[in-house]
């Protein structure tokens, strides 16, 4: 019963053998080989216009070189508190970008709350070098506890970047998830709501490694390549990313690996709500669930075998807490099944 | 006829099918698995001796990581003036550690002249804060261009760092081939040698994506894990990179394509030097073959389906061009055959 | 009536004196020369034991360049929600520091609450690298809305700095304030109660330009040179700081303006204590007071020629307002005389 | 006898005077007050422009602001191999930068050659990531040997500078040296030239602190007070700063300190040709003199109480010295008196 992470999951199979089927002849690197070519006309078709395309070799590579694109001196990029980006990148996007500085924003739920972002950006006045100058935000889409932004969330969000000039980001670690689970487009969710870059990320729902910055504006991608490179980010035998993005994609390989997903954490929130020792934190909209129950149970649990982890209460929703009682967070992945979930469930019982 | 580079080829079947068995199953992320832990022993064994390693996604990364865990306020890091971390790299070294300075050190057949690296050095007296301070060497084991430190060579540089206290740094993204060539041990070329930090690469060598920095002692790398992962370099499905150097390492796969691909070199360059139309550069000694020969010709050969790259001469070697010849490199790899090799040499003819 | 900054006032007649008494002869530069010695020798003295000073050219520089000494990859410092460092440097420090991160910590009146930095510190699991690690923690005396930590509350935050080997950090830009508000001497409000790094500052305090970063214990300081310099903080013509700290500390001139600052800011809050239109916000304990007035009062005293600024309430005092109420601060300075206060105590009646 | 550096000497009567002057009263802290638009103003009418001036503490500082603010990722900056910014500056354009690369160019007498320029330019091929991308050209005037920059030889840098679309970048450390040489105008030496920004240094040449980088364009400058705060070298009292200029400038102080330390150093260059022990490495144009003689006069020189420099011969002019003989700097400044001079002469026959 592995819950403990979406990268504790392998390569799905036709990720392999995709791999295993593009290993061998000769093509030319860095990125120019007609594999290559053919995976950013790819993600082109599935943005619904012309996009460009860049590969890293991690979600935070995206989403650091991401902000690195758009920073500027003094540059400070909004994000919610419990953004990956703030909390679990060990600085990567403040020295990658050489110094900007992440303005964390309290939100319900896992999403920004807009009156508060508002609020946030105005205590940086224009021209008043003291505090520094806003430079972005970013949202996480589906969000660091499983929830996710509405396309209405996400507007009302754009709406308040567009006032103040600001790229929006997204960081998709999980955006299959967050697609599959909305039943909405690529473009619907991001370039028509006013995302200009997202971190595309496919090595949680069943590649090995496969992450993109996908700028929805391919001008505003020029300096890139360098930038890339720069950052040590550029693979050599590239097509291996490629090779993956290709099956990725194939006969929709993605969104049904993150609908598998997410149909499995709510089979696995049935199961919680149904028992008696643990609850839901909140209700899951993709593929992690929060439960909350006594340590001593979630003790035993892992004594039975189960794996999943501890997760620091959000401060918007510290009060869901009840005394003794732990924060729980289970993952689930292209490669979970019912079986596990349910005999998981029968553990719960 | 694909010369161009050993990046352009794919994976070996073995890293390939090591790929595939691991690709099932759950396993902790981020380099804790067992795969993993067995993989670093592995190491160890092959240097004989405790190492630390971090698995990084490029060589690019490998280099400036390494550079980076050493540099300090005004670093300047002494390199040969061909080699690939002050001339490839697009600046990451600098941009990744904070604004080391590399300097370039001239030296016959892309080896660093010990007498001209003692006067480098000695440009940077002790204390004196306008120049900055030496940091660290850097050596390319092969070199740049195809020839080899034997080991006395290495020996020499090991000296001179030794006199200043200066950490030696190897760029081994052709380790393997040099110790195929050399036919001496992992540890003869390094820590016997003196060298401190070793980026050891097996991309090149018939794998996807393995890539990896070696402290020769751990204590040096105590940073180190938080340096990587601020670096974006911490690979979440770690394991992936794991499976391609089990495979690497088991029954000597690595020595076995390391050898293949450096006696395709020897028999492409007996095929240069039996013809008229071509000449080599210089000896080589591990995988890459640089001849000179008219741009005519050149063009022709392409038109016939060589692939090649020219080359821009080293300054110790640009004396060896006649007028209207062109430098040209051929880069042999685990996959080229000797049937390629000898349809090339049918062309020279 | 000039209550806006104490950066507002010029330079006090004996550093002017100064100044010009030593502009005349040839000297070494960049710190070399007799005079930057002996003041090197002064701060020893005042001190009371062997410190490293650097002269450098802003609050900013010395405050970010000490951060900048202690970083380590992925490293975050802890702060006062308040502090200068964080929220009026337009991210020097992360810029300086290779991108350290600034962690605000919150507490009344300015000054960091100890459980809450426990706190905060306990959120970085040592090796756990996505969060990145602990390298510091800095406190501002007196802090930035004018109150002070009195002996017991350094030697409260000191204590849990030494449980978890964390360097603290003192920005001392109104160091002489509270030296002189607290009446005690250097070296028991810094080293005796556990600061490492002192951010010296002599510009607000009567000196044109004069701030210096003070290590406690030297054999810390070895690196400082070159950081520096190649922060770019080297003065070349260094004997003019040096000038200026020696008439700033000769028969004691520093601790005499700062005392008559802090006079002038306590003949202040007595004029607004017995004003009916304006309440002090909290007791000012050295040179800054804090005022609450209706907005259209502020507006009126502005017009009769005061100057003074509205400042952003303290997350932890943000209570302390009435609806149409503003929060102002008024800074006193050596250069403030009784009867400019008093004509502000007479626009308040 | 003082000829180690015109950063010995103190600062001029007129602008000690200055800063006496401006010492009084309250004016508006960081560069906002009547003074500095005043001194703004009077750089506007000397460059015959509308320029944007920020002050700044060190030409250091000044430099590497200058690369910064057109750095892009990758980036190479190409410089004499002589030049300040990339021999002693201990890494800070690199490091402020964020990982710019300065690239030596030689060139006989301190100026960069126009056709090597142009052939280290072209080693960069346009969107080829792996070399990085040319952002500046920077050339020093006087140079660091004391020559200068005639009017052509700066039009042949800047057509090269055009033909790449790259900004042209002017070290003016001894800027003033060089317009009283060559008798020509501000204007005339910049940006009519096709400088776009220039190190404004009032330094070495009587002030105690004044140094400036000038936008010759100012909306390539909107950035830069941004980027100047970011970098801790926004001065709080900045009018001390502007005092000195305001003096600076007044009634041509500058250029008559400029023109008197060049002539000083004609009069040196006289006693040295003059001199049986001693000859000039090459004809000195500003004010800074270079002397070859053998090491042990020298010593016997220095003996008798003239100070003076050992320095580095430049790559271009090492073949002037003989065996056992010394290069040898001298520079003269506004306070440097022919009798100095002549007691030197005086020592050397």
């Amino acid at each position: 019963m592995f819950f403990a992470s979406d990268n504790w999951a392998g390569s799905h199979p036709k990720i392999t053998e995709s791999l295993a089927r593009h290993a061998v002849g000769f093509v030319p690197a860095y990125g120019a080989g007609d594999l290559d070519r053919r995976v950013e006309e790819r993600f082109c078709e599935i943005f619904e216009r012309e996009v460009a395309v860049f590969f890293v070799s991690t979600g935070t590579a995206a989403n650091s070189l991401a902000l690195t694109a758009v920073n500027r001196p003094g540059g400070v990029a909004f994000c919610h508190r419990e953004a990956h980006v703030v909390s679990d990148e060990c600085g990567a996007p403040e020295y990658l970008s050489g110094g900007a500085r992440l303005f964390p924003v309290d939100g319900p739920l896992g999403r920004i709350d807009p009156a508060r972002l508002e609020a946030a950006i105005s205590r940086f006045p224009r021209e008043f070098v003291h505090h520094g100058q806003p430079i972005a935000v970013s949202i996480t889409q589906s969000t660091e506890i499983g929830t996710l932004y509405r396309l209405a969330d996400i507007d009302a969000v754009a709406a308040i970047c567009r006032s103040h000039g600001l790229p929006l980001h997204m960081d998709g670690a999980r955006f299959a998830n967050a697609l599959a689970s909305l039943g909405v487009t690529p473009a619907e969710m991001t370039w028509r709501r006013g995302i200009d870059i997202l971190s595309f990320g496919g090595t949680k729902n069943g590649c090995w490694c496969a992450e993109a910055v996908v700028f929805m504006n391919p001008e505003q991608a020029h300096e890139f390549p360098f930038l890339r490179k720069r950052a040590a980010q550029l693979f050599s035998k590239s097509r291996f990313v490629a090779a993956q993005f290709e099956a990725y994609f194939e006969t929709g390989l993605w969104l049904k690996t993150a609908a598998h997903a997410n149909a499995m954490a709510a089979r696995l929130a049935g199961q919680i709500e149904a028992s008696e020792v643990a609850r839901l934190a909140w209700t899951p909209e993709a593929n992690e669930v929060f439960m909350l129950m006594e340590r001593e149970v979630a003790r035993r649990l892992a004594e039975a075998g189960a794996i999943f982890g501890e997760w620091s209460p959000p401060a918007s929703e510290a009060g869901l807490m009840n005394p003794g009682e732990g924060l729980y967070r289970l993952v689930t992945s292209f490669a979970t099944t019912a079986d596990e979930v349910d005999r998981f469930g029968g553990l719960l019982r």
